[in-house]
Protein backbone atom coordinates (compact mmCIF):
# COMPACT_ATOMS: atom_id res chain seq x y z
CA UNK A 1 0.00 0.00 0.00
CA UNK A 2 2.83 2.64 1.05
CA UNK A 3 4.36 2.28 -2.29
CA UNK A 4 7.61 3.79 -3.01
CA UNK A 5 5.79 6.73 -5.38
CA UNK A 6 4.80 8.33 -2.22
CA UNK A 7 6.04 12.10 -2.78
CA UNK A 8 8.02 13.45 0.32
CA UNK A 9 6.01 15.33 2.97
CA UNK A 10 8.12 18.81 2.12
CA UNK A 11 6.74 19.07 -1.42
CA UNK A 12 3.07 18.53 -0.14
CA UNK A 13 2.13 20.51 2.77
CA UNK A 14 1.45 24.24 2.50
CA UNK A 15 2.48 27.04 4.86
CA UNK A 16 -0.50 27.03 7.55
CA UNK A 17 -1.02 23.63 7.46
CA UNK A 18 -0.05 20.89 9.87
CA UNK A 19 0.26 16.63 9.28
CA UNK A 20 -1.11 14.72 11.70
CA UNK A 21 -0.44 10.44 12.29
CA UNK A 22 -3.92 8.23 12.15
CA UNK A 23 -2.46 5.89 14.62
CA UNK A 24 -3.01 3.02 11.46
CA UNK A 25 -0.73 1.77 9.40
CA UNK A 26 1.31 4.33 9.36
CA UNK A 27 -1.51 6.92 7.20
CA UNK A 28 -1.27 10.55 7.57
CA UNK A 29 -3.55 13.26 6.80
CA UNK A 30 -2.64 16.80 5.82
CA UNK A 31 -5.57 19.38 7.69
CA UNK A 32 -5.34 23.19 7.93
CA UNK A 33 -6.56 23.78 11.70
CA UNK A 34 -8.09 27.45 10.02
CA UNK A 35 -10.52 25.48 7.52
CA UNK A 36 -11.68 22.45 9.43
CA UNK A 37 -10.34 19.41 10.85
CA UNK A 38 -11.97 16.37 10.76
CA UNK A 39 -13.29 15.24 14.26
CA UNK A 40 -14.69 11.76 16.46
CA UNK A 41 -17.38 11.57 14.19
CA UNK A 42 -15.55 10.77 11.12
CA UNK A 43 -13.62 8.18 12.88
CA UNK A 44 -16.47 6.42 14.89
CA UNK A 45 -18.10 6.18 11.25
CA UNK A 46 -14.93 4.22 10.26
CA UNK A 47 -14.54 1.93 13.07
CA UNK A 48 -18.65 1.29 12.39
CA UNK A 49 -18.21 0.74 9.25
CA UNK A 50 -15.31 -1.99 9.54
CA UNK A 51 -18.28 -3.26 12.35
CA UNK A 52 -20.79 -4.14 9.15
CA UNK A 53 -18.07 -5.39 6.70
CA UNK A 54 -17.15 -7.79 10.15
CA UNK A 55 -14.21 -8.73 8.43
CA UNK A 56 -15.75 -10.11 4.83
CA UNK A 57 -13.66 -9.25 1.78
CA UNK A 58 -15.10 -6.29 0.05
CA UNK A 59 -12.34 -6.68 -2.52
CA UNK A 60 -14.68 -7.00 -5.38
CA UNK A 61 -16.28 -3.18 -4.30
CA UNK A 62 -15.79 0.44 -4.41
CA UNK A 63 -16.59 2.92 -1.95
CA UNK A 64 -18.00 6.81 -2.19
CA UNK A 65 -17.46 9.23 0.65
CA UNK A 66 -19.95 11.66 -0.16
CA UNK A 67 -18.28 15.49 1.02
CA UNK A 68 -15.61 14.07 2.34
CA UNK A 69 -13.51 17.03 3.72
CA UNK A 70 -9.95 16.63 3.88
CA UNK A 71 -10.74 12.86 2.91
CA UNK A 72 -10.21 11.32 6.31
CA UNK A 73 -12.88 8.32 5.57
CA UNK A 74 -11.61 6.99 2.50
CA UNK A 75 -8.09 7.02 4.23
CA UNK A 76 -8.81 5.52 7.29
CA UNK A 77 -11.27 3.07 4.89
CA UNK A 78 -8.39 2.18 2.90
CA UNK A 79 -6.12 0.85 5.68
CA UNK A 80 -9.32 -0.53 7.98
CA UNK A 81 -10.78 -2.66 4.34
CA UNK A 82 -10.00 -4.41 1.03
CA UNK A 83 -12.13 -2.20 -0.77
CA UNK A 84 -11.28 -2.24 -4.47
CA UNK A 85 -11.45 2.03 -4.63
CA UNK A 86 -12.45 4.43 -2.26
CA UNK A 87 -13.56 7.98 -3.98
CA UNK A 88 -14.19 11.42 -1.79
CA UNK A 89 -15.96 13.59 -3.50
CA UNK A 90 -15.76 17.18 -2.07
CA UNK A 91 -17.46 20.64 -3.34
CA UNK A 92 -14.84 22.61 -1.40
CA UNK A 93 -11.57 22.95 -3.69
CA UNK A 94 -9.37 23.91 -1.16
CA UNK A 95 -9.97 20.65 1.23
CA UNK A 96 -10.25 18.48 -1.99
CA UNK A 97 -7.08 19.93 -2.54
CA UNK A 98 -5.96 18.90 0.43
CA UNK A 99 -7.35 15.30 0.32
CA UNK A 100 -5.59 14.55 -2.82
CA UNK A 101 -2.27 15.65 -1.76
CA UNK A 102 -2.93 13.31 1.79
CA UNK A 103 -3.60 10.34 -1.06
CA UNK A 104 0.18 11.18 -2.18
CA UNK A 105 1.50 11.56 0.68
CA UNK A 106 0.43 7.88 1.88
CA UNK A 107 1.50 6.68 -1.32
CA UNK A 108 -2.21 5.46 -1.94
CA UNK A 109 -3.13 6.98 -5.26
CA UNK A 110 -3.93 3.37 -6.42
CA UNK A 111 -6.81 3.12 -4.77
CA UNK A 112 -7.56 6.33 -3.41
CA UNK A 113 -9.05 8.87 -5.54
CA UNK A 114 -10.72 12.44 -4.54
CA UNK A 115 -12.66 14.17 -7.11
CA UNK A 116 -14.07 17.66 -6.57
CA UNK A 117 -17.45 18.14 -7.26
CA UNK A 118 -21.24 18.97 -6.01
CA UNK A 119 -23.11 15.95 -4.26
CA UNK A 120 -26.12 17.48 -6.08
CA UNK A 121 -24.43 16.45 -9.39
CA UNK A 122 -22.99 13.02 -7.77
CA UNK A 123 -25.67 10.99 -10.37
CA UNK A 124 -23.80 12.88 -13.16
CA UNK A 125 -20.21 12.17 -12.45
CA UNK A 126 -20.76 8.81 -11.85
CA UNK A 127 -22.77 5.92 -13.20
CA UNK A 128 -25.84 4.84 -11.48
CA UNK A 129 -25.44 1.95 -8.40
CA UNK A 130 -21.81 1.81 -9.50
CA UNK A 131 -21.10 1.69 -5.65
CA UNK A 132 -21.27 -1.17 -3.18
CA UNK A 133 -20.75 0.98 -0.17
CA UNK A 134 -21.91 5.10 -0.15
CA UNK A 135 -20.79 6.60 3.25
CA UNK A 136 -21.38 10.51 4.56
CA UNK A 137 -20.48 13.17 7.75
CA UNK A 138 -22.79 15.65 6.30
CA UNK A 139 -22.99 18.98 7.41
CA UNK A 140 -25.50 18.52 10.62
CA UNK A 141 -27.21 22.02 11.19
CA UNK A 142 -30.22 23.05 9.41
CA UNK A 143 -29.82 25.89 7.03
CA UNK A 144 -27.62 28.85 7.23
CA UNK A 145 -29.63 31.51 9.08
CA UNK A 146 -27.71 33.10 11.60
CA UNK A 147 -24.46 32.59 10.28
CA UNK A 148 -21.72 35.38 10.25
CA UNK A 149 -19.46 33.82 7.32
CA UNK A 150 -21.91 31.51 5.33
CA UNK A 151 -19.23 31.16 2.72
CA UNK A 152 -16.64 29.79 5.12
CA UNK A 153 -15.04 26.67 4.75
CA UNK A 154 -15.73 25.42 8.24
CA UNK A 155 -19.80 26.90 8.12
CA UNK A 156 -20.20 24.54 4.57
CA UNK A 157 -18.62 21.81 6.18
CA UNK A 158 -21.10 21.75 9.46
CA UNK A 159 -24.44 23.69 8.29
CA UNK A 160 -26.67 22.83 5.42
CA UNK A 161 -25.12 26.00 3.15
CA UNK A 162 -24.73 24.14 -0.26
CA UNK A 163 -26.62 20.77 0.02
CA UNK A 164 -29.12 19.36 2.57
CA UNK A 165 -29.22 15.85 3.93
CA UNK A 166 -32.11 15.36 1.19
CA UNK A 167 -29.36 16.03 -1.29
CA UNK A 168 -26.87 13.02 0.31
CA UNK A 169 -29.46 10.66 1.06
CA UNK A 170 -30.37 11.40 -3.16
CA UNK A 171 -27.41 10.43 -4.59
CA UNK A 172 -26.89 7.98 -1.84
CA UNK A 173 -29.97 5.93 -3.82
CA UNK A 174 -28.81 6.77 -7.34
CA UNK A 175 -25.22 5.84 -6.97
CA UNK A 176 -25.34 2.21 -4.57
CA UNK A 177 -26.10 -0.85 -5.82
CA UNK A 178 -29.50 -2.84 -4.75
CA UNK A 179 -28.59 -4.09 -1.57
CA UNK A 180 -25.64 -1.64 -0.91
CA UNK A 181 -24.88 -0.02 2.24
CA UNK A 182 -24.94 3.60 3.36
CA UNK A 183 -23.04 4.47 6.53
CA UNK A 184 -23.35 7.61 7.74
CA UNK A 185 -22.98 9.66 11.03
CA UNK A 186 -25.12 12.57 11.98
CA UNK A 187 -26.55 14.30 15.34
CA UNK A 188 -29.26 12.41 17.22
CA UNK A 189 -31.80 15.66 17.17
CA UNK A 190 -32.14 15.32 13.52
CA UNK A 191 -32.73 11.32 14.01
CA UNK A 192 -36.43 11.60 13.16
CA UNK A 193 -35.99 13.43 10.09
CA UNK A 194 -33.39 11.05 8.61
CA UNK A 195 -35.19 8.15 9.38
CA UNK A 196 -37.80 9.33 7.18
CA UNK A 197 -35.63 10.60 4.32
CA UNK A 198 -33.63 7.75 4.26
CA UNK A 199 -36.95 5.67 4.07
CA UNK A 200 -37.74 8.24 1.57
CA UNK A 201 -34.93 7.31 -0.65
CA UNK A 202 -35.35 3.41 -0.33
CA UNK A 203 -32.76 3.33 2.10
CA UNK A 204 -33.25 1.35 5.09
CA UNK A 205 -32.18 1.48 8.49
CA UNK A 206 -30.83 -1.74 9.29
CA UNK A 207 -28.07 -1.11 12.07
CA UNK A 208 -27.85 1.90 14.87
CA UNK A 209 -25.20 3.22 17.52
CA UNK A 210 -25.98 6.09 19.64
CA UNK A 211 -22.84 7.53 21.06
CA UNK A 212 -22.67 9.01 24.59
CA UNK A 213 -19.86 11.08 25.95
CA UNK A 214 -20.64 9.28 29.18
CA UNK A 215 -22.85 6.53 30.36
CA UNK A 216 -25.42 8.87 32.09
CA UNK A 217 -25.81 11.95 29.12
CA UNK A 218 -27.62 12.51 26.08
CA UNK A 219 -25.82 11.16 23.24
CA UNK A 220 -24.36 13.44 20.81
CA UNK A 221 -23.73 11.07 17.77
CA UNK A 222 -25.69 8.73 16.13
CA UNK A 223 -24.04 6.19 13.59
CA UNK A 224 -26.39 4.34 10.81
CA UNK A 225 -25.83 1.74 8.42
CA UNK A 226 -28.71 1.81 5.92
CA UNK A 227 -29.09 -0.98 3.09
CA UNK A 228 -30.83 0.34 -0.29
CA UNK A 229 -33.93 -1.68 -0.64
CA UNK A 230 -32.99 -3.51 2.34
CA UNK A 231 -36.60 -5.22 4.68
CA UNK A 232 -37.73 -2.97 7.70
CA UNK A 233 -35.78 -4.40 10.85
CA UNK A 234 -33.62 -2.01 12.60
CA UNK A 235 -30.83 -3.26 15.32
CA UNK A 236 -30.05 -0.75 18.16
CA UNK A 237 -26.64 -1.81 19.03
CA UNK A 238 -25.69 -1.38 22.90
CA UNK A 239 -24.44 1.93 23.66
CA UNK A 240 -21.00 3.19 22.69
CA UNK A 241 -19.60 5.11 25.51
CA UNK A 242 -16.63 7.87 24.91
CA UNK A 243 -15.43 8.49 28.07
CA UNK A 244 -15.52 6.23 31.43
CA UNK A 245 -14.51 9.45 33.20
CA UNK A 246 -13.42 13.26 32.18
CA UNK A 247 -10.58 13.06 30.31
CA UNK A 248 -10.54 9.34 30.19
CA UNK A 249 -11.37 7.00 27.07
CA UNK A 250 -13.12 3.52 27.20
CA UNK A 251 -11.05 1.08 25.78
CA UNK A 252 -13.68 1.36 23.23
CA UNK A 253 -12.76 4.10 22.05
CA UNK A 254 -8.88 3.26 22.17
CA UNK A 255 -9.61 0.32 19.95
CA UNK A 256 -11.36 2.18 17.32
CA UNK A 257 -8.42 5.09 17.38
CA UNK A 258 -6.07 1.63 17.23
CA UNK A 259 -4.08 3.09 20.45
CA UNK B 1 -58.77 9.45 45.69
CA UNK B 2 -59.46 6.01 47.70
CA UNK B 3 -62.83 7.33 48.62
CA UNK B 4 -65.14 5.11 50.36
CA UNK B 5 -67.31 3.64 47.49
CA UNK B 6 -64.58 1.24 47.11
CA UNK B 7 -66.07 -2.58 46.88
CA UNK B 8 -64.27 -5.17 48.61
CA UNK B 9 -62.10 -7.27 47.08
CA UNK B 10 -64.61 -10.26 47.69
CA UNK B 11 -66.85 -8.99 44.83
CA UNK B 12 -64.48 -8.16 42.53
CA UNK B 13 -62.06 -10.85 41.62
CA UNK B 14 -62.66 -14.29 40.30
CA UNK B 15 -60.69 -17.55 40.57
CA UNK B 16 -58.02 -17.66 38.94
CA UNK B 17 -57.06 -13.75 38.82
CA UNK B 18 -54.68 -12.43 41.47
CA UNK B 19 -54.33 -8.76 42.91
CA UNK B 20 -51.15 -7.26 42.65
CA UNK B 21 -50.14 -4.23 44.58
CA UNK B 22 -48.78 -1.51 42.50
CA UNK B 23 -46.78 0.28 45.46
CA UNK B 24 -47.86 3.28 44.54
CA UNK B 25 -50.71 5.37 46.57
CA UNK B 26 -51.66 1.86 47.97
CA UNK B 27 -53.03 0.87 43.96
CA UNK B 28 -53.76 -2.73 43.24
CA UNK B 29 -54.47 -4.22 40.15
CA UNK B 30 -56.46 -7.59 39.21
CA UNK B 31 -54.57 -9.70 36.47
CA UNK B 32 -54.95 -13.40 35.26
CA UNK B 33 -51.86 -14.69 34.85
CA UNK B 34 -53.24 -17.29 31.81
CA UNK B 35 -54.21 -14.26 30.10
CA UNK B 36 -51.54 -11.52 30.05
CA UNK B 37 -49.93 -9.58 32.74
CA UNK B 38 -48.56 -5.99 32.43
CA UNK B 39 -45.21 -5.47 31.95
CA UNK B 40 -41.94 -3.84 32.86
CA UNK B 41 -42.75 -1.78 29.20
CA UNK B 42 -45.96 -0.26 30.63
CA UNK B 43 -44.78 1.05 34.07
CA UNK B 44 -41.43 2.51 32.36
CA UNK B 45 -43.69 4.28 29.71
CA UNK B 46 -45.45 5.86 32.81
CA UNK B 47 -42.12 6.91 34.66
CA UNK B 48 -41.54 8.41 30.98
CA UNK B 49 -45.28 10.01 30.61
CA UNK B 50 -44.31 11.54 34.51
CA UNK B 51 -41.27 12.81 33.37
CA UNK B 52 -42.70 14.50 30.27
CA UNK B 53 -45.40 16.28 32.31
CA UNK B 54 -42.40 17.31 34.71
CA UNK B 55 -45.07 18.69 37.49
CA UNK B 56 -47.01 20.72 35.15
CA UNK B 57 -50.56 20.54 36.74
CA UNK B 58 -52.53 18.88 33.86
CA UNK B 59 -55.54 19.56 35.74
CA UNK B 60 -57.66 20.40 32.57
CA UNK B 61 -56.03 17.41 30.44
CA UNK B 62 -57.71 14.36 30.03
CA UNK B 63 -55.66 11.19 28.72
CA UNK B 64 -56.28 8.16 26.46
CA UNK B 65 -54.79 4.85 26.71
CA UNK B 66 -55.02 3.23 23.23
CA UNK B 67 -55.05 -0.86 24.09
CA UNK B 68 -55.07 -0.09 27.63
CA UNK B 69 -55.42 -4.16 28.87
CA UNK B 70 -55.99 -4.46 32.41
CA UNK B 71 -55.87 -0.95 32.80
CA UNK B 72 -52.23 -0.66 34.26
CA UNK B 73 -51.38 2.58 32.77
CA UNK B 74 -54.53 4.88 33.45
CA UNK B 75 -54.33 3.01 36.92
CA UNK B 76 -50.79 4.31 37.45
CA UNK B 77 -51.03 7.43 35.80
CA UNK B 78 -54.01 8.50 38.09
CA UNK B 79 -51.51 7.93 40.99
CA UNK B 80 -48.55 9.72 38.91
CA UNK B 81 -50.50 12.96 37.51
CA UNK B 82 -53.17 15.24 38.29
CA UNK B 83 -55.11 14.59 35.13
CA UNK B 84 -58.68 15.44 35.11
CA UNK B 85 -59.79 11.66 33.52
CA UNK B 86 -57.97 8.67 32.52
CA UNK B 87 -59.65 6.63 29.79
CA UNK B 88 -58.40 3.30 28.73
CA UNK B 89 -59.97 1.83 25.51
CA UNK B 90 -59.62 -1.89 24.77
CA UNK B 91 -60.98 -4.45 22.48
CA UNK B 92 -61.02 -7.80 24.79
CA UNK B 93 -63.98 -7.71 26.63
CA UNK B 94 -62.53 -10.13 29.51
CA UNK B 95 -59.14 -7.74 30.14
CA UNK B 96 -61.66 -4.61 29.49
CA UNK B 97 -63.46 -6.04 32.48
CA UNK B 98 -60.90 -7.13 34.62
CA UNK B 99 -59.67 -3.27 33.94
CA UNK B 100 -63.07 -1.75 35.34
CA UNK B 101 -63.24 -4.21 38.16
CA UNK B 102 -59.48 -2.99 39.32
CA UNK B 103 -61.15 0.98 38.71
CA UNK B 104 -63.82 -0.55 41.67
CA UNK B 105 -61.53 -1.89 43.53
CA UNK B 106 -59.23 1.25 44.29
CA UNK B 107 -62.60 3.18 44.30
CA UNK B 108 -61.06 5.57 41.57
CA UNK B 109 -64.27 5.32 39.35
CA UNK B 110 -64.69 9.28 39.22
CA UNK B 111 -61.40 9.66 37.08
CA UNK B 112 -60.66 6.68 35.21
CA UNK B 113 -63.27 4.97 32.90
CA UNK B 114 -62.31 1.87 30.87
CA UNK B 115 -64.57 1.24 27.52
CA UNK B 116 -64.77 -2.01 25.22
CA UNK B 117 -64.15 -1.06 21.67
CA UNK B 118 -61.71 -1.42 18.63
CA UNK B 119 -58.80 1.17 18.10
CA UNK B 120 -59.64 1.63 14.57
CA UNK B 121 -63.07 2.95 15.46
CA UNK B 122 -62.04 5.29 17.78
CA UNK B 123 -62.77 7.83 15.77
CA UNK B 124 -66.77 7.24 16.26
CA UNK B 125 -65.96 6.43 19.90
CA UNK B 126 -64.38 9.85 20.86
CA UNK B 127 -64.75 13.87 20.10
CA UNK B 128 -62.12 14.60 17.54
CA UNK B 129 -59.21 16.67 19.49
CA UNK B 130 -60.35 15.51 22.91
CA UNK B 131 -57.43 14.59 24.97
CA UNK B 132 -54.31 16.47 25.63
CA UNK B 133 -52.25 13.17 26.42
CA UNK B 134 -52.55 9.90 24.24
CA UNK B 135 -50.44 6.75 25.36
CA UNK B 136 -50.19 2.92 24.00
CA UNK B 137 -48.34 0.23 24.28
CA UNK B 138 -49.21 -1.21 21.69
CA UNK B 139 -48.54 -4.58 20.15
CA UNK B 140 -45.03 -5.00 18.98
CA UNK B 141 -44.76 -8.28 16.75
CA UNK B 142 -45.74 -7.70 13.01
CA UNK B 143 -48.62 -9.55 11.89
CA UNK B 144 -50.01 -13.29 13.13
CA UNK B 145 -48.11 -15.28 10.68
CA UNK B 146 -46.73 -18.64 12.32
CA UNK B 147 -49.10 -18.06 15.40
CA UNK B 148 -50.79 -21.20 17.39
CA UNK B 149 -53.61 -19.29 18.71
CA UNK B 150 -53.90 -16.35 16.98
CA UNK B 151 -57.22 -15.33 18.88
CA UNK B 152 -55.51 -16.01 22.24
CA UNK B 153 -55.39 -13.01 24.54
CA UNK B 154 -51.54 -13.05 24.86
CA UNK B 155 -51.25 -13.23 20.83
CA UNK B 156 -54.02 -9.94 20.43
CA UNK B 157 -51.65 -8.18 22.90
CA UNK B 158 -48.04 -9.08 21.38
CA UNK B 159 -48.96 -9.44 17.92
CA UNK B 160 -50.29 -6.62 15.21
CA UNK B 161 -53.72 -9.05 14.77
CA UNK B 162 -56.46 -6.56 15.79
CA UNK B 163 -54.12 -3.34 14.84
CA UNK B 164 -51.19 -2.40 13.73
CA UNK B 165 -49.35 0.54 14.64
CA UNK B 166 -50.85 2.92 11.23
CA UNK B 167 -54.22 1.91 13.14
CA UNK B 168 -52.93 3.72 16.52
CA UNK B 169 -50.96 6.21 15.13
CA UNK B 170 -53.99 7.75 13.12
CA UNK B 171 -56.29 7.24 16.13
CA UNK B 172 -53.60 9.34 17.86
CA UNK B 173 -53.62 12.00 15.18
CA UNK B 174 -57.63 12.11 15.54
CA UNK B 175 -57.98 12.09 19.15
CA UNK B 176 -55.17 14.42 19.96
CA UNK B 177 -55.43 18.61 20.63
CA UNK B 178 -52.26 20.47 18.75
CA UNK B 179 -49.58 20.05 20.53
CA UNK B 180 -50.85 17.10 22.97
CA UNK B 181 -48.68 14.57 23.70
CA UNK B 182 -48.88 11.51 21.77
CA UNK B 183 -46.61 8.98 24.92
CA UNK B 184 -45.59 5.18 23.51
CA UNK B 185 -43.34 2.40 23.82
CA UNK B 186 -42.13 0.06 21.76
CA UNK B 187 -39.54 -2.41 20.31
CA UNK B 188 -36.65 -0.67 18.87
CA UNK B 189 -36.48 -3.13 15.94
CA UNK B 190 -39.62 -1.27 14.68
CA UNK B 191 -37.50 2.30 14.95
CA UNK B 192 -37.09 3.27 11.56
CA UNK B 193 -40.68 2.40 10.57
CA UNK B 194 -42.06 3.51 13.61
CA UNK B 195 -40.94 7.15 12.99
CA UNK B 196 -41.84 6.87 9.97
CA UNK B 197 -45.36 6.00 10.41
CA UNK B 198 -45.78 8.75 13.33
CA UNK B 199 -44.79 11.78 10.76
CA UNK B 200 -46.91 10.24 8.42
CA UNK B 201 -49.39 11.10 11.01
CA UNK B 202 -47.85 14.65 11.75
CA UNK B 203 -46.94 13.27 15.28
CA UNK B 204 -43.49 14.43 15.75
CA UNK B 205 -40.70 12.35 17.81
CA UNK B 206 -39.61 15.31 20.38
CA UNK B 207 -37.89 12.97 23.24
CA UNK B 208 -36.68 9.42 23.00
CA UNK B 209 -34.84 7.05 25.55
CA UNK B 210 -33.66 3.68 24.66
CA UNK B 211 -33.93 1.00 27.81
CA UNK B 212 -30.76 -1.13 27.51
CA UNK B 213 -31.19 -4.08 29.66
CA UNK B 214 -27.70 -4.17 30.67
CA UNK B 215 -25.10 -1.42 29.65
CA UNK B 216 -23.44 -3.32 27.21
CA UNK B 217 -26.71 -4.35 25.93
CA UNK B 218 -28.61 -3.87 23.14
CA UNK B 219 -31.78 -1.78 23.70
CA UNK B 220 -34.91 -3.70 24.27
CA UNK B 221 -37.55 -1.14 24.68
CA UNK B 222 -37.63 2.40 23.15
CA UNK B 223 -39.86 4.88 24.80
CA UNK B 224 -41.03 8.43 22.58
CA UNK B 225 -42.67 11.46 23.41
CA UNK B 226 -44.32 13.08 20.15
CA UNK B 227 -46.24 15.91 19.74
CA UNK B 228 -49.19 16.74 17.12
CA UNK B 229 -47.97 19.09 14.86
CA UNK B 230 -44.64 19.22 16.77
CA UNK B 231 -41.49 20.99 14.68
CA UNK B 232 -38.75 18.47 13.97
CA UNK B 233 -36.37 18.28 16.81
CA UNK B 234 -35.82 15.26 18.42
CA UNK B 235 -34.01 14.98 22.12
CA UNK B 236 -32.60 11.68 22.49
CA UNK B 237 -32.29 10.88 26.56
CA UNK B 238 -29.39 9.65 28.27
CA UNK B 239 -29.84 5.79 28.16
CA UNK B 240 -32.15 4.12 30.82
CA UNK B 241 -30.36 0.89 32.00
CA UNK B 242 -32.49 -1.73 33.93
CA UNK B 243 -29.40 -4.03 36.05
CA UNK B 244 -26.48 -2.62 37.13
CA UNK B 245 -25.80 -6.85 37.82
CA UNK B 246 -28.09 -9.86 37.11
CA UNK B 247 -30.73 -9.49 39.41
CA UNK B 248 -30.00 -6.08 40.83
CA UNK B 249 -31.98 -3.30 39.55
CA UNK B 250 -30.60 0.18 38.81
CA UNK B 251 -31.71 2.87 41.36
CA UNK B 252 -33.72 4.24 38.44
CA UNK B 253 -35.56 1.28 38.05
CA UNK B 254 -36.48 1.48 41.72
CA UNK B 255 -37.58 4.77 41.84
CA UNK B 256 -39.91 4.20 38.27
CA UNK B 257 -41.57 1.56 40.30
CA UNK B 258 -41.90 3.32 43.63
CA UNK B 259 -40.09 1.00 46.31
Amino acid sequence: MHSDDRIPESQLVRPGEKVDDLQRSGLRIIQDPARFCFGMDAVLLTGFIQEGIGGRSMAREDMLDLGTGTGIIPLLMSAKSDLRTLTGLEIQPDSADMARRSVQLNGIGDRVRILQGDIREADTLFAPASFGIVTSNPPYMIGGHGLQNPDSPKAIARHEVLCDFDDVARAAEKLLKTSGHFYLVHRPFRLAEIMTTLRDHGLEPKRMRLVYPFVDREPNMVLLDCVRGGRPRLTVEKPLIVYKEPGKYTDEIYEVYGY
